[in-house]
C-alpha cells in the first residue's frame, strides 16, 4: 500500500495547520469535502491523522503504519553492516582468540595479506573446538578455518530479510559482506546480533 | 488501527462471493454503495481487498497489514522459548563443552541438582576463555560460571520486544526463561537466534 499524492498533500496541510477541519483541508486543495472522504478515512484509520470531534484533524506523529513492513524487512545490508575483524592465514590460533575477545566479536574473517581476498572464516565455535582438542595454540588459523568457497556471503544490496534467511538456513552467526556478487573483497559483516538489534530498535521506536 | 465490524463483514462477504461488485456488497449489508465508499477504500488501500475494474472485489489473502506490529513485537516468550541445556555445578568444563557441541547450543544453564534452581550460566565465551587460559578441563563449571543474581532472566509473559531489549542491553546471547518473576525454576531459553528466526519467518511468510 502506498499513499496517493493527494493523501500526502493532506498530511502536509494538517501538519502545518492543525487542528484543521475537513472543510478547510478541502479548501486548501480546491476540492469538495465529499471528494476527500475516502482519503480522510484512510488517513485516520491508519493512524496517521487523529480526528477530534469539534476540533478537527491533528497529525498523530505516526509514520504510515503499512510502511512498517518495508522498513523492517527491506532495509539494505549496506545500511546495517558493521565492521569486521580481519586476521591473516598465518595468525596463530592464540592471537586470533585474543582478537576475538578484544573486539568481542563472534567470528573473524581470514583474508589474503596481499590481495585482501576472503580466504576463510573462524568462529568462536571453531576456536573452542580447536582448544578443546588440545591443538597447538601456535598453529595458524589457516589450519582450522572454514575455507572459501564454503562460506556464505552477503552483498550490500541484499535486504535484511534475504541476509537473515541465509543466516538461518546455514546456521551461522554472521555473514561477511563482500563488495558485490562474485567479489571476495570483504567490506563488513552482518551478524545475528545486528539483525536482532534492528528489529528490536524498530519495535521500540514505534512504542514510544 | 482496528477494523470496524462493518469492514470485517465486508471481508467475509467478499471471501464467500468473490468477485463481487460494490453494489452487491451493499445489497448483502442492506446499505447503499455510497455508505460503503470509505470502508471499501480502506480495505483496498490496506491491501486486504483487490478492486478489479469490471470484475469486482477480490480477497487478496493478506492479513490486515497494521496487525503486523502486534504479531511481530507482542508475541509472548511462552510461544517462542526453546529447550535449555542444563548442567550441574560439579559438571566438568570438559563435559560442559562437549554438551555445548552436542546440542549446538550457545550457552548452558547451571542448576542445583536437588532443587532445580538456577545457579549460574556458562557461555561459549566463558568456556573459550577458560580453555585459552589453560584452566584444568576437569575443574567444575561452578568455577567459571556467571552466578546468580548476576544473570538476567526472562519470564513466559514477557513480549519478544521486552526480552530482545534485555538481550541487547546486557549484551548476552540468550536469557534463561524462569517460571515467573522472582522464580529460579528454569523452563526454557530465549536466544538471539530464536528471536531473529521469529522476525525473519514473519517477514518471509508475508512475502509469499
Amino acid at each position: 500500500m502506498e499513499l496517493s499524492e493527494r493523501q500526502k498533500s493532506i498530511i502536509e496541510i494538517v501538519k502545518e495547520n492543525e487542528p484543521i477541519s475537513g472543510d478547510k483541508i478541502a479548501e486548501h486543495l480546491g476540492l469538495t469535502k465529499p471528494t476527500l472522504r475516502s482519503d480522510l478515512a484512510v488517513l485516520t484509520m491508519t493512524g496517521v491523522l487523529d480526528a477530534r470531534p469539534k476540533v478537527g484533524y491533528i497529525y498523530s506523529g505516526l509514520n504510515f503504519e503499512p510502511l512498517l513492513h518495508d522498513q523492517l524487512f527491506e532495509t539494505k545490508i549496506s545500511e546495517l553492516m558493521t565492521s569486521s575483524i580481519i586476521v591473516f592465514p598465518k595468525t596463530s590460533i592464540l592471537d586470533a582468540t585474543t582478537s576475538l575477545f578484544m573486539y568481542d566479536s563472534g567470528s573473524l574473517y581470514v583474508t589474503d595479506e596481499n590481495t585482501g581476498d576472503l580466504l576463510g572464516l573462524v568462529s568462536r565455535k571453531d576456536l573452542l573446538r580447536s582448544l578443546l582438542n588440545n591443538q597447538d595454540n601456535e598453529l595458524s588459523v589457516a589450519v582450522i578455518m572454514t575455507r572459501m568457497p564454503n562460506i556464505i556471503v552477503a552483498t550490500p544490496e541484499m535486504t535484511i530479510l534475504e541476509a537473515g534467511s541465509l543466516i538461518m538456513k546455514h546456521e551461522v552467526d554472521s555473514l561477511p559482506v563482500v563488495e558485490e556478487k562474485g567479489s571476495k573483497k570483504v567490506i563488513g559483516k552482518i551478524s545475528k546480533t545486528r539483525i536482532m538489534q534492528h528489529f528490536i530498535m524498530m519495535g521500540s521506536e514505534r512504542n514510544v
